[in-house]
């Protein structure tokens, strides 16, 4: 049974998207979209209403043709997710039913974790109006709710995808949640700043500002921790350099003029 | 000035979100079911393209009206955030200017943080055709990123509030990861830096550092950006304004000596 040969999947790949009896190409296309914002490629759809393959899908998924062309079809949820190992039920419905629920965090990283062991993994997502009924909940083993406000918290087919998707695609990646983007610049070293703050105070001092002794350290402590939070590149210390070379140039003119 | 005084907004509130220069009534709408979702209730519309009130705009959101009840039309994004402490763009293109930038998880962590110390937050997201303009994003101290499919990164404007209202939904009210401690000043708005960017610009206009027509606006930007990120008191600019003056004084003097 080929189909049931979960070794033959090429390894690495994300979880399969199953819609159920989706009712509108326009719903199976942004959703197509989401998958490919989120680099998911298997798209398997269950009986969709008015058809496949769909013009209104393709013009909805405005570039993710690649998706759709991948797509496949099947008549049940069980031939859909017959090569799977472990099946996760999208529903935002309390179904009083018994079963073991998780976020789309938790479901993100359990998938990392069995599709690395080799084990596939697919998600159902139900038709548009009802969503999934109880009788496909038992085709899962485990059922997906976005948490969301509990007075408004139905998301539309292509909205789910993604957040389903956007959780799979950050999970355990490498990427850090804070980046100083610096351009073509450099971070500055702290002597590039401390002579910064030097030709700063030097002139602050010239032109009265920090003339007062009681309150000058203060002054500079201040200064310096602003300018310190900041995390400066080299290029915009030496824009700050010709900020205040342009100010003490004409007093240093007037100066001379006598007038200091 | 009621309008930047950040402490009456109510406490617990999220952050705002302010839409800027939106093109079409139903992606207010759509965007307007995602901050209900996400139970976040602050929508701001800085110059909507199609006026308002907008009668697609109540169609898309079907159930969220109230959100788009209390929307507040604003002519610019410094009136739209003149109230605010701590502003995030949300953008998906790489500017290639200085910025810090996060993703919405971190975002989301630092905005319960901040709200929670009665430091009202915004987000910005820009028109949907083009994003917001390198000139918005000086209005901003932070750049919220989603990281998605290099390849395929773009989300529809009612996606992007969604992913950023549903990190702010979930993340936990747990200890802030990161606190600035502001003695006893306060946190500066960005009505406050504004004036005080004014200030500065004016003078190095006066001083001849940014007469050059051709380089002013990269020299703009990098400044504002700097002094963004440094996350200013209202006393820091106090200061600033004070370094400003004293440096600006002997140049008007000079002027006035008929050397400038």
């Amino acid at each position: 049974m080929a189909g049931t040969d979960h070794r033959r999947r090429a390894p690495g790949g994300g979880p399969a998207i199953i819609l159920v009896e989706p009712q509108l190409g326009e719903n199976i296309g942004t959703a197509a979209r989401a998958m490919m914002n989120c680099a998911l490629d298997d798209l398997r759809l269950v009986r969709p209403r008015d058809g496949w393959p769909s013009d209104k899908a393709v013009a909805a998924a405005s570039g993710a043709d690649m998706v759709l062309n991948k797509a496949r079809l099947y008549p049940t949820i069980a031939a859909a997710t017959a090569d799977l190992v472990h099946v996760f039920a999208s529903t935002a419905r309390d179904r009083g039913i018994v079963r073991r629920e998780v976020t789309p965090r938790r479901a993100a990283i359990e998938m990392k974790s069995h599709i690395a062991a080799g084990e596939p993994c697919g998600v159902l997502f139900g038709p548009e109006r009802t969503g999934l009924l109880n009788d496909d909940l038992t085709l899962a083993d485990t059922v997906l709710t976005v948490p969301l406000n509990p007075g408004f918290s139905s998301l539309n087919l292509a909205q789910a995808v993604l957040i389903v998707g956007y959780e799979w695609y950050i999970t355990g990646s490498e990427a850090p949640s804070e980046t100083l983007h610096t351009g073509l610049s450099r971070p500055a070293t702290k002597a590039e700043l401390l002579n910064f703050f030097e030709h700063l105070e030097e002139e602050l001092v010239r032109n009265g500002f920090l003339r007062n002794p009681e309150s000058r350290p203060s002054m500079v402590r201040n200064l310096r921790s602003l300018f310190q939070r900041a995390h400066c590149t080299e290029q915009e210390l030496r824009t700050l350099h010709g900020v205040v070379t342009a100010f003490a140039g004409p007093r240093q003119r007037s100066k001379d003029a006598g007038l200091g």
